[in-house]
């Protein structure tokens, strides 16, 4: 028997019970093999949950359902959807949250949660991951047809990591996210960046007006300890970090602020 | 093959590898489809726990094994307890930990942990979640009949919730719990509430001598950013919070505080 | 059928994708029942990694996979790890952070990973975890022979925790770990504490200069609320805690600093 796979993403915290219950709804519903992509996504930050789920969901197998789960808007107008593409399915809120991982994995349908009957009875107000969203993809595991859950739309939020911009030998970008490491990741992709003879080579950070020369190296350990460093992080995105050290604390920055980078 | 679900409850830490060595136990000895509840229970709070356990554990299909460790009389001689109900079973110490749970589903039946052909051996004085709940979880769920890990008994210790009081426009309860998001979780029941003429209209709340003006809504977000509200929560109860703000933090409140609220 | 078990432990934060990047790569490669140690390791601590794995990974199923991923030294040259032992197989970088566990099971062969077709491509020169050592996790789950993944060597990376010392009534050791109670573990074992006339008994620890005489005792709960105890852990190492407090933060001490006991 091939197994049904399904992810769940949140902002609910990894220490609290929460994501228990969605899975709890789930198995009862569906036989499922559950993973969590993470349960920490800052409170509320849709751009956070979009950037990780954009980086993880593409990697896990064909058919893989995942539910994801910042959703300030709950018990608001804001609607709910499911979206298919060329080989994976996600459930969410419509804030955006879904659509970079989609169009990253190509063909996107769009259909709108409307359907009460995927619902939890009685459903509550304030925990549609639970209610709505998890029970829904329960459904699709079982093999529910896609447009039984609503009629397809086109008008859903858009969000995008795209507002890097280059001019000549400098390039300004955005701080994306920053991980356990204190490695300073940023929006700025590998694929702008890939002229092998930078690597090994010298280049100037700055945020705001803090500049930083430092070296661009392959991997971490190419700069002596607790040295400044930039290198194409494991997702491909540009980054910053400190051989063993916080980079981020260190320089005090937050996901959100500006970057450039100039190639020396 | 139908799944068998295992679940996991404790104050060890998510970050912690004692529950990795509860599962290594629980797989050696049984087959089993294992679901972690939540590790972060804070440090000896039977009470959490058991609040924790009761809003989850209903939620699982029937047949579900829940093993639940915040245990700090371990080693003494606090006994050990596995209480059937009508849908689900669970392991863990007798110190109150399971009883509003199982209470909730009903039809409780309440066994003594004492044959040790259930536990590990050697077993460790401080550590019975892996030694002797664990091992009794996996017997059980490989089909033990329940009198087998030793007699019933009907003198285990009680704990509950239900110390709210009601007079007039006025309830008098307890916070209970308070989440990731800072939302303030009262043990306070929905059905107590449910006049629908009071959704959407003022009601005071006072936290010792603090008191507060705020909307009584159906979800977070119908107040503006940043204002508070009183809402009923995904467990159905009553609880305050901030829209996307932390009201725990900004009351300074903690759990076992009293808490009361006037309907204007 | 019987099952794959597959672990995995790592310092990048259970609060972090980067574990679900590697559960995505094994289930892309392999069916496999994957349980998490920890992905809490402080970061970058090879010798906290290596103490953990040995006190969890001997207690998985024989045939459990072990994916291990302390790793300051991805992307320079250091080398990664095949190990087989009596019952379970580890995989990791060539940095110490595998060998107590295998030790502890015994019966070791090293082999070094060379074989590219194991490992993702593109690889990235920052994720290992991901792109070396969790593919060839899946590959072994797969029924891969062992030597398939590259040459067997002899000389890796030693690493122990066997610095303890014993003169007369008087032992000096190292903390090794702290766990979230705060209980201070030594890498003092058992087996040489095991007079059984000490227990009840008072020892004197000392901290560098500070020195405190305290019960000797089963568990926790045999001294009263916020005493300081002496016991044996559950990974039958000896550990100074408070009854229901923090011994680790109310001593100030942490991982790696020298302790004696003195038998009085």
């Amino acid at each position: 028997m091939t197994e049904k796979y399904l992810t769940f993403l949140s902002d609910f915290g990894g220490n609290s019970s929460y994501p228990a219950q969605m899975k709890a709804v789930a198995l009862s519903l569906a036989n499922a093999h559950i993973i969590d992509i993470t349960h920490d996504i800052q409170p509320h930050n849709v751009r956070e949950g979009a950037f990780v789920l954009s980086c993880t969901a593409p990697l896990f197998p064909p058919g893989t359902v995942h539910v994801a789960v910042v959703d300030p808007g709950v018990g608001t107008s804001r609607r709910g959807l499911l979206i298919t593409t060329k080989s994976q399915i996600f459930i969410g809120p419509d804030n955006g949250l879904l659509i970079p991982a989609a169009k990253k994995i190509g063909d996107m349908h769009v259909y709108q949660l409307t359907n009460e009957k995927m619902m939890r009875f009685p459903r509550s107000k304030t925990f549609d991951g639970r209610d709505v969203f998890t029970p829904t993809a329960a459904y699709v595991l079982n093999g529910l047809a896609f447009d039984e859950v609503g009629d397809k739309i086109t008008d859903f939020l858009r969000l995008d990591f795209d507002s890097f911009q280059q001019s000549g030998s400098s390039i300004q970008g955005e701080i994306i996210y920053i991980d356990r490491f204190g490695n300073i990741i940023t929006n700025i992709p590998k694929n702008v960046l890939t002229n092998p003879s930078l690597e090994d080579s010298m280049i100037e950070i700055s945020f705001g007006k803090k500049s930083f020369k430092i070296p661009y190296v392959p991997s971490y350990g190419h700069v002596s300890l607790n040295q400044m460093l930039a290198t194409i992080g494991s997702n491909d995105f540009f980054e910053i970090s400190i051989n063993q050290g916080n980079a981020a604390e260190k320089l005090k920055v937050t996901p959100g602020s500006p970057v450039s980078i100039n190639f020396l």
